[in-house]
Formats: structure tokens, C-alpha cells, sequence
């Protein structure tokens, strides 16, 4: 997911401004035109840190100095110093909340995101963490970009880059079947092709139809092993990725791992995270002369 | 938070444009242009809704007719339907996503503000619940506004509509007496002036150089009780508002509340809000003859 | 009101924008690609300087160096120059225009401000000058700051910072009270709630149901001077702020400040202020070898 | 000056869309969502009125019907009614202060026009009065189309629409015949090329160059007759139009027409234009029952 | 490709904003106000037709009424009308420009494209023809929206939808099959790995590295045919999609489709489309009274 | 056409954007982040070379490197390179494509403008090369300028720089005459005003009520030089400008240019021009270390 820093920059001004409003009325009179200050960002607790890529892009872009400790995907422990930031206090001070809401929900994702990584990994799985596109409205981008600090898949970016027939789709089109084979004509070949399926009969139907990804949807874990050996059974398991979802949760996502299936996705890692508390200090500031 | 139709479902069709991308190549492939279809829009538990005012122009944007069967600050109960869509099937399928994300995250937030505003209430306890300007990062504007159907204070909108001064703020002013009288001064008059204070001894001097509202931050119920004595001793309750804010939760927001403060404030309310399950079931298709 | 260079250099663009086009035809033909100049930009009579920080912030952005000789909110005579500027003659002159109307506009407010605000001061009245909503279309942003520029105050920036109840607000509500009732009920506590009256009898209304400030709508000074001792005879006088509105200019200011009124509003600083006269001459050039 | 509505809705609502920030928190408290009104917009003052078509097209993308009782150019009386509005009370209060700063503003510009193009008919004379790129920043559009509403001439609409070789060309390209020449070698034959001339002695050198407009610079009306005469004396008065600039007065604009130039223009007409008293009154509100 | 409709308005009209300036200057002196007229998209040509959706949103967009008399991919006889138009005068002719500008280069690439598929058709091959990301800059919708008109693969739809490795990305990685692996280990799962070859020797290697997708750089047809013999003599025909990709024209298409590959495809058909002549003509219009 | 590069930087960039959606997941996985690169960009065949100037906005833009080895309107041989680029590996392959799509289209347009403008200049022929408004849609900018590269006349930049009265807006006015008249006394002295006659007896009544320029819609060369006769024995040659336009190829340019008309205007130019070949060759990659 690179995005050149000359686009994201622009994301992230867009949000900036929107916080902005008319010009920040507080920093504009406490604080005078001139005074540099140097700041610190540093997390409050401990968790993967997301978003000092944007981080930086952000502090750049208002001709702010920034110093890293740190680079996205790392574990920070309570009170460690992310950043250092110094030059305009005016600009320091007005950005500091955008800064910290986009390092905290960053963050908060890709650590959740890890914690379920690790989990698998620990237990020798080789399934893979996705989210889905159940993000914050119009965060798409920022969500996934956690998600995939944190080590998980990103699954679709947006509507356009996969072909993902959902159970709504099969009601209008009238079976797995002609849904899957009308998008195997009819889509282009450079994407794959994922049905939702809710049956266990329709698995087969779907994999003799081309999908290229079967999705178990709500499948308990027993559901889902029953899933794993009918395509064994009939010497289909490598022509398809099976993804489990829907009602995996940190607590039984190994239940669900151990099955077999390549995948399992949890809409909680981006529409519910917890932000991880992130905060800004400033550490010394110098009036202008 | 009276937003003019047409200025909203700019903001809702550029949430919208993200998740579109190029186009939704899996409707594209799978629903025939001309396809009529009608849904519902369901709650999958029960909560206060927020965002029908936002998903009825979204929808209706797109050509689709809805009826509400519900206004925003309601209550629903688990498989309660929210709205009825019916028009253009491709339009209904593409835009399911982004308008469940709408949905969700605002009823989410407006559920756990509601339920904070209903403990107080049930108390008999007058102090108002505010959220912060801790948001999703560019969601300031629907997380406030989930904020607000919830019933909740919706505290500074931008950095334009208040003086809020803060510690790194006093840092660099040099005391809060300081900053208070700078602002006071050079403020406009249409403002309010707060100011965040993490000393008890501090208050007396906010109050005294005219800030008009006070906010404790991180003090324990039992300091926010002696900082309103304290003021109740210098008879200067009734000059100033309280706000306590920093470490208040669900479960110890009656102890604030009951101190006498006009505004406790949670970051929470809307950097870790947990989404109501909200789904779009279509109910009918009609393929174009 | 600071605003972000970067956020303010993308608002300077899009006026600058409107005005290129596709393109300066004249300066592409006449001037080659490569040439060097020096420019001036001069007073061409006295007055306040406002716009300089947003004349830097333009012409840095197409990459020329400027020397400011003077701060926004200074005195200038006639012929005084301004600033130096020097890089890429086609953008000097590209520019020229805009940056002109946005310093010839600014400085024209903040002249016709600070001429109202000394003429208090001289009478030793603390009564301060503000301007409205009244500016012209789309240059809230700009109009308001040469206000501050100026010393005024600027009053509601948007819809969104202040309650500001006006009498076609009145006309649906009701009453005087029953409108501030409701907002001071329904209002975040962060925002003062201001209310318009047109008859004196409005005024105890106004301040007893709960008004920060009170405007009173073309009031002659004779009644506004009733309305501040009605208010002192009630003890209410500390309890509001008191704006006179309407109808004030700068032959009678002195009359309405001296009634005691916290505050003068005048819609006339930006909704038809004198543009100061301000050029740009080039002092030199040298052509690409 | 056709701009399809679409495409100026799309202006209008940029504009108002500064003014209402995250949205109007007076309606939002004061007015109940539902109640509907009807509301005057009436002159309080005579002139000639120009915004009525950018008033329909912004009221109506809000949902409101209007009716207009006046036209563009039209001339009103005070007290005058020119449209009647009706619809979602919220959205008239709301948009209220654009609308009134549009209309203001353009008529504003409208009526200083016509009040020298009608000196100049009285008087028998065809001079054309124009503008000049001397608007408010970012309002070319608007400005420029008051202009034309008033009966002046819109002169250049930006930097692409005709060769203008100003003074600061001048001093760069070296000599006005060089300049001329370079522009008519050089310069698309769809436009036409206009130069400034400071000296009488330039004239002839800029017509014999091609010149298909010359533009006198702060020339006193003597010397504006004498550049005429010098024009016939050797015939070529019909090959170029003549334009008086700079330092022409409603007072003394009979003085430079009379002299038989083909235009006079003047920046004040759009830099300094005073605001036409315009005010919107509810007639009427209907609450939701 | 399915772009709901208020969405592709809305590139609609930045397109033509860029082409109506400040204005239709023409339109605006020689049609009157209020002018209603009826017009024909005639095509002056035969081939397939694509835009007309595109077209109709536009149109419309406008409060133009329009009548299609024929839908997107099918075939135009010289002289055949395909829209009727009416409404007001001033849109039709201020939008004919933009409109034909789009419907000509999408009919022109949609003929393109369905004359090399019908090729393929008649021959009984059953390879897809495909674009490439080689379309007009900024124009990769309509381009490949055309494409698909015309019944081709539209390939990437940007540079998010499918991990394709370049010669260039290979330099960098070190070789075919360590780009491969590299990709299929840290892509989503939901997306294919292509990459391009230019030694046969890589295929093997690419194949068994996982891509989903082998691309043959500028093989000669013969050097095609060894690839895939290549390939089914390793059993590995059935685990890869081959795509024949530089140096394919109409001319050569079946020599390369005849060898088997899954794809065929070529820059051309979008970086440089022959426009398909398409004309607007006015056929009645009623002045307005 | 000079655009000042803040101005240019913003349109490339959005053009950029289109393709980079959420990030280039190929760049992404397969090149190190922190690598760094040397690429050329190389033609492929030889031509006029236009978008050099865009190339290194674009490219700076990104914080790239770039050493032009040739300017806009320069002849390139096969296999020379235009530009050494240098810096983060992962911008350059990303940009790649974008980059490649502007100076493809731009030159070709160049190329082909050159051809014809050289072709006159051989037989000593003064006539002007132009283009029309049918470029690609949203391109007017880049095609002009790379027509202007060419040596070409841009003609109009869009719908407010000259008036051109087409056929459709005689069919609406009445007559060419009628149509010129309204024009001639609305219109701007500062545009001139082009009509397109379809007969040949049409041209005088153009010259006579003031045309600037004639335009010969569909004449061929021999109705053409009738029509410059006319002009002369009627002693109007001097007073208009002849532009010929319609069926003119590279073929029969000649025919229409020896005329003696003044312009001949080609759509193909900008409608239908086949792209240069170019390319972008990584030379040198350092990963990071």
C-alpha cells in the first residue's frame, strides 16, 4: 500500500483543515507569533505503533522537524518517545490533535491486528489475519494501512479491486452457481473471484464454478472443518482459498484457524478498535526575541 | 448541528467515492443494469440510532427511495428494521457498505452516550456529558453529531469556536493566570474562554482572571469535590463552569457527576466507539425485462 | 485566528487559480522563460497594513523570495514600500494581480477598522469595534482577519462558534424568552448564546432567561444608553455583554460607545470597505543568458 | 457570461459552505426540524439588481421554491420585494447571510455601473465603461458578471483571454514596439493584443506594431484628446480601439468619454463597490405538528 | 465498471468546467435567455458506440431532457441519430463541445477494441483482448469503461487492483523469481500476481514462484508458442494465465491469439484512439416570447 | 500558456492520483522501502518532444531528481534519453506510467503540429497552423500546450476567450448576419469574434457587421480561394481573417494553405493524435541498507 507522500500528504491536510476550521483562535492568541518549541509524542501504553509515516508527512508538510524513533509495526511500551518534533509552536500546537487521532486509531488497529497475528503464529497456523471493508467512513485507506502494519491481509481496498459476490448478490442473480460462472465470463481476468456461501452444499458449486475464494459466511468452527474436508474429499482443496467470517472473535480465532482455511477476516479490527493513548508534550519552547 | 442537505451529501458522496473506487466491478458483473430491487436497512442489536438523517441522503442521492421507519435518538430493539430502500439495484448493492459504516459507527457512539446520559438522569444528576475532540481522524463532524443525537455536549466543533486552553498551551505561556488574561484580552468577545487546570491551586486564579469555564483534568472525585468547595468557599461557583475530564468511565461517571460539576468529558465516547451491528437485507429483486 | 501556512497557501491558490485560467498569455509571449526580476510593492497612500503574512505565504509558494519591511497591523505611507520580491519574472507578474487585490482588500479593512478603534481609544472608551457577517462572498476567512489585523473583533467566524438568536429567529420562536430558553437548554455549554432585540422591553427577557450577550438592533444612542441603565438598575448590568447594532458609523461611533456598551458592530468594514491603493513595480530584470 | 447552473450551484455552494462551517448551531437549537416558512427578500434601498439568477440557483439546490419578482439589471425601489421564498425554515435562515452578501454585493457593483453608463448615454456617448481585474479576491466570476448586469464591459475574464501588455511587460521586454511585435508574432490569432502606454510618443510605435487596443495610462483627459487627434492626424484612428485608465471618477468620467476613447475603465467599479442594503424578512412559519 | 451515477456527474462536470471557463461568451451574446431547442447526436460514421451513459448523466445533469435511440456497444451506421436533446438552447451548445469530445474518443477506442474481438470471434479464439494503463492521462476510467464497451478485458484499473511486476520492478529485486515470491508472500490474498517475462527461460520460474499470470514481453508469435508449449510439457498449462503483450497490432493478432494464450494485450487501443466523427446539430428552436 | 508550477503540480498530481487509488501494491511488495534508483526516460522513436516542463513539476514534485537533457519543442532521435531521474525507487515506479501517459500524448501532438507547421514553412507559405476545442476530454490544457509546443496556434483555451459563432448558434440567431450584429454590440471590445459561414455568400455579410474572423466551415481549396478573391475585389481583405477549417489533412494542407488564408485548423491534432513512443529504464538500483 504505497501511496507517494505528495498524495498522502493531501489526505491528510484535507483532515487537518476540517479540525482547523477558521484558524486556531487559542494558539493564535496565547501563543506568540514566533516562539519555537519542541514537543514530544509518546505513547501511554504499550501496543504496535501505526501511522508515524503519516506522522512525519503531516509534520513535514507545516515545516515542522521531526525525529523518529521508532518506524511503523514496532512494539512501544508505556512512555516510550515516539517522536520528536520541534519548530513553530503555533503549528505544533494546533496539529497536535489531528496528529494524535490518526497515530492513535492507527495504532490501535495494528495492534489488535498483531495480537491475532501473533496468536496464530504461536500456534504454528498458518492462516492469515484480514479485516474487512467495515472501516470508519471515508478512513479506508488509513484502516487497511494499519491492518497491514499490524501483519494482517488487507483484503479489497475499495469495490473495484476484487470481485466479491455477498449474499445480496446471489438473492438478485438466483444461485451461487450463476452468480460465480456469470462472473467468471464476464470480469476481468487480472481479478479474483470470491463468493460468500452460507450453505455447505453450495461450496462445491462454487469451486466447480471457478471461484478462485470461497467465503464460509458465519460458519461455526465445526462448519467450517466439515467445509475443509468436502473439498478434500474431492481433490478440490488447492483450486481455492477458503476464508472463514463472521463471528470470529480473539477468542476462538484459533478454533477457527486450526480448521485449515486460509483466512479469517473480522470486521471488529476496523469498525470497533480501540485507540491506543498516544499524547504530545512539550518539552521546552523559546519565545521569539 | 443544523447542516443544509445539500453541503452534507457533498461530505457523504466523497465518503462514498473512496470505497467506490473505479467502480463496483462485482455489481457490475453480477446485477443487470435495470435490475429494481428493495431492502431493508436492519438493526442486528438493540441501541440508539444515529445517522438515518445522513443515510436518507445518501440513498436518496442515488436515486433511491426511503422510508424511514425511525428518527435519529431512537431506540431500537434487536431485528428492528430502520428503513426500507427500494430503486436501482446496483445503486442499493454499491452503496450498502459505505452506508452501514455510516449507520454503525454514529449509533455506536450515540448508544454509549445515551446510556451515560440516562445514569445521570436516573440519578436525578443535571451535569452534561461531553465528548472531546478525541475523533476518528476527519470524522469531527459525524462523530459529534452522533455525539449530539445521543444527547450529549458536543464541546468544540473545530479550533475556531472556543478558547480552550490547555497545558502545553500554559507551558508555554508561563502560568495560567498568564494565558487566561491574554486570552481574555485579546479574545473575542463572542467566545468562551476555558482553561485546563491540573492544580487544584490553580482554579481560584483561572476563575479570577476571567475564564468562564474551568476543566479538572485528570483530578479523582474526590480533588473535582474539593475544587468545587473550594470555589463555593470564595463564593465563586456561580461565575464559572466545571468540567471534569480525563479517566471518567461508564462505570465511575455518577462519582464526577455527583461532585457538582456542570460537564464530565470522555475521550472515549468517540476515538473507541463500538459499532452497532446494523446489515441491508434485500428483500425483493425485479431483473429488468 | 492563525490558520496553518500550508492550509491558508491552499486557499491563496485557489483564488490565484481563478484568475490564471489556463494560463497568462501576455507574460508567456512577452517575457522569456528563464528571465530574473526584482519587484516592489508600494503604498500608494497611508493606511494599515493587512495581508502580509498571506502575500509571503503566495509568493513563496511559486517559489520567489521575499523581503516583508513591514508586519501586518503597521502604519504606512504614501510611496513606503512594502516588500521586496525577487525569483521568476513570469510568476512576479502572474501574481501581481492577486496578490495585489488580496493586499489592496485586506489593508482597506483593517485602515477602516483601526481609524473606529483610535477614535475610541482617544476617548478613552473600552468599548470594542466589531465587524459582522457581512463580507463578501466566500472571504469570511480573510475579511475577518484584517478586522483583527485592524483590532476589531471579529465576531462570529461561521454559523458555527456562537448562538447568535436573530429576529427572524424570533418570528418562528415565539419570544425574546422562549428563544434563548431554548438554545441556553439545548446548547453546548462551550458557546455563548447571543440574542437580538428590537424593543427595550426584550432586554430583562433576554438576560434573565440566561443571554451571554445582548444585541441591540438599531437602537439610537439616546435608547441604547435606556438599555444600559435599565440593566444597572436591575443589577444585571454584570451579567451580559451589550453589542449596539445598526445603524453605527464613523461619524456617530462616539456617540454609541459612550453609552457604555461593551461592543459596536459594524456590517460596513467588510461589506463595502475602500480598497487601499497598493502596486507592484519591477525594478529589474535580467534576461536568461 | 453563460455559466451553466450546474456548474455555478457547484460555486454558490463553496461559498456557503465557508459560512457554515460544521453548521448552523442557532437554527439547530431555536427553529424545530420540520417547520416550514416564507420569507421576502427585499431591497432597503434603490438601485439596480444583479445576483437574482446565482440567488434562484442557490435556493433551489437547498430544496426552496422561489418565485422573482425582478430580473437582473432591473431596477428597484426601496422597499421593493425581489423574491418570494418559501419552504424548510432552517435551510431559509441558514443560507440567509450568503444569499444577502451575493445579492449585496453584485448589485451593489450593477448599480455603480449603470449610474456611468447612463451619464455617458445621456450625454450621447458611446465609450463602453469597463472593469478591470481589480475585484475581490477569488470573485472574478461574480464581480465581472455585475459588471455586464449593470451594462459595462467585462474586459479580460482572466489571465488567458487577451494579450495585456502592462507597464512591468514593458520594462521587461524593453520598449513597447518590441513588446507589441513579440506578442502578435508570437500570439494566437484569436486574440487580441492590448498595450499600456504611459508616453504620447508611444502610441504610434504601438498601433504600427499591431496593436488592436491601446491603453492610456493615468492620462488626463487633455492628453487622452490629444493621443486621439494624433490617431486621426495619420489616419489611423480606425485601426486600433482606444481604452482611458486610471484615475477616472464618476465626477469626471463625462471629461475622458467626451474625448472620443472606445472605453474608459475603472477599477474602483469592482474594488471598492458599495454593498446594496438588501435583507430577507419571514413573513411566515409553520411549525411541524 | 458500474460508477454510480452521481458519482461519474461528478467527473462529468470537472470536465466540463475546465472547457466553460468563466463562461460561454457566445452563447450568452447571440442566444437569448430562456431560448428552448431541440437537437440530434448524429454519428458521421460507423462503428460501436460508447459514452452514451456517460452522455445521458451529463445531459441530464444539465435539465436537459434526452432520448436514446441506442445503448452503449452497439453498432452506428454513418448518419444515425443516436440521442435527441431538448431543453434550453444555451446548455445544449455550451455542453456540445464536452459531450462529443466524450463520446467520440469512448466510441472511437470501443470500435478499436470490438473490431480486433470480433477477429478473434470469427476465428473461434477464444483469447481476451486487452488495454493497458497506457490511456490518456487522467482518463483511465473512460478509456477503460470504453474498452469494456467494446468487449475487452480492461486489464488494471489502477495501480491497486493487482500486483503486476515490471521489467523495471525486476531490476530492483534481483530476478523473476525472487519478485515473484516476494510478492506472494506479503500480497493479499485477494489479489493475483502477474508478471512480465522477456527471457523464456523465466517462465518456468515464475510459474512455480506462484504468479497467477505470466506476461510475454515482446515474443514474437513463434516465441509465444514455444512459451505455452513450454508450459504443457511441464503439466503446468492448467496453473498460469499467459498474456502476449508489445508489438501486437490488428494486423498480427490472430498470429499471436492462434498460439494459445489466455490474453492479448495492447497499448494502443487507448494511447492512441482514432476518434469516432460524431456531430450535435441543432434542429429547431423556439425564442422565448 | 503560462501556467505558474504550483498551478500545473496540482493538475498532474490529481492526474496521478486516478491511477495510484489506494497505493501501488506491486511497488509496495516487491521494492525495499528506502531504495533508491536511476531510470532514464528514453524515446522510443524520434519526434518533437512536449511535457518536458510537466515531467519535472511532476517529478520534483515527488521529491525526485530530474536532469533534463532536452527542452519542450526540441527533435529527438530513436533511443535518445530526455531525462535522467533519480531518488526514491518507489516514487519513480509508481510515477512511471503517469509520467510516460503526459509526454506520450503531449508529444505526439507536437510531432504531428511540427510536421504541418514545417510542411508550410518548406513552401514558404505564412498561414498558421491551429487545433480546435476537440481534444481528450478534461485536456484542453495539455493538448494546447502541447500544440503550442508544436509551433501550432491553440486557438480557443476554452468558452471564454473568444466569441465563435458556430452554425448551431445561426441556425437559433437566424442569419450570419444577424448573429455577428448581436454579437459585435454585446460582446467584450476586448474579444474578438469569429463566425463560421457554410456559404460562400455569407462572407461578406460577415465582414461587413464586423467579424474578425471568417471561418470556411467544410470549403474545399477551391471554394477557398474564391472566397479570399471575393474578399479582394470587394477590398475587404485587410479588414477580416480567413481560417479554413474541416477535411484538412496532412495531405491536402498545402491545397488550402496557398490559399492565402491566414489559419488552417485541424481537430486530428488533439482529437486522434498517435502517442510518441517513450519509455522509462531503471539503470542503477541501491537498496537500502
Amino acid at each position: 500500500m504505497f501511496l507517494p507522500h505528495k498524495i498522502l500528504e493531501y489526505k491528510l491536510l484535507q483532515i487537518f483543515a476540517e479540525d482547523v476550521g477558521q484558524g486556531d483562535i487559542t494558539t493564535s492568541v496565547v501563543v506568540a507569533d514566533g516562539t519555537k518549541a519542541e514537543a514530544n509524542v509518546i505513547a501511554k501504553q504499550s501496543g504496535i505503533v501505526a501511522g508515524i509515516e503519516e506522522a512525519i508527512i503531516l509534520l513535514e508538510s507545516l515545516g515542522l522537524e521531526v525525529k523518529a524513533l521508532i518506524t511503523d509495526g514496532q512494539e512501544v511500551k508505556e512512555r516510550q518517545v515516539l517522536l520528536n518534533v520541534s519548530g513553530n509552536a503555533r503549528n505544533i500546537l494546533t496539529v497536535e490533535r489531528t496528529l494524535l487521532n490518526i497515530l492513535s486509531r492507527m495504532s490501535g488497529i495494528a495492534t489488535a491486528t498483531r495480537n491475532l497475528v501473533k496468536k496464530l503464529q504461536k500456534s504454528k497456523l498458518k492462516t492469515k489475519v484480514a479485516c474487512t471493508r467495515k472501516t470508519a467512513p471515508g478512513l479506508m485507506y488509513f484502516d487497511k494501512k494499519a491492518v497491514h502494519v499490524g501483519g494482517g491481509d488487507t483484503h479489497r481496498l475499495h469495490l473495484d479491486d476484487m470481485i466479491l459476490i455477498k449474499n445480496n448478490h446471489i438473492t438478485i442473480a438466483g444461485s451461487v452457481k450463476k452468480a460465480v460462472e456469470t462472473a467468471k465470463k464476464s470480469a476481468s481476468l487480472t481479478k479474483k473471484v470470491e463468493v460468500e456461501v452460507t450453505k455447505i452444499e453450495d461450496i462445491l458449486n462454487a469451486v466447480r464454478s471457478g471461484a478462485d475464494i470461497v467465503m464460509l459466511d458465519n460458519f461455526p468452527p465445526k462448519k467450517v472443518r466439515k467445509a475443509v474436508d468436502l473439498l478434500i474429499e474431492n481433490s478440490l482443496r488447492g483450486k481455492v482459498l477458503l476464508e472463514a467470517s463472521g463471528g470470529i472473535t480473539s477468542e476462538n480465532v484459533l478454533d477457527y484457524a486450526s480448521t485449515g482455511v486460509d483466512l479469517v477476516s473480522l470486521g471488529e479490527l476496523t469498525h470497533s478498535p480501540r485507540a491506543l493513548d498516544i499524547s504530545l508534550e512539550i518539552t521546552k519552547a523559546t519565545k521569539k526575541i
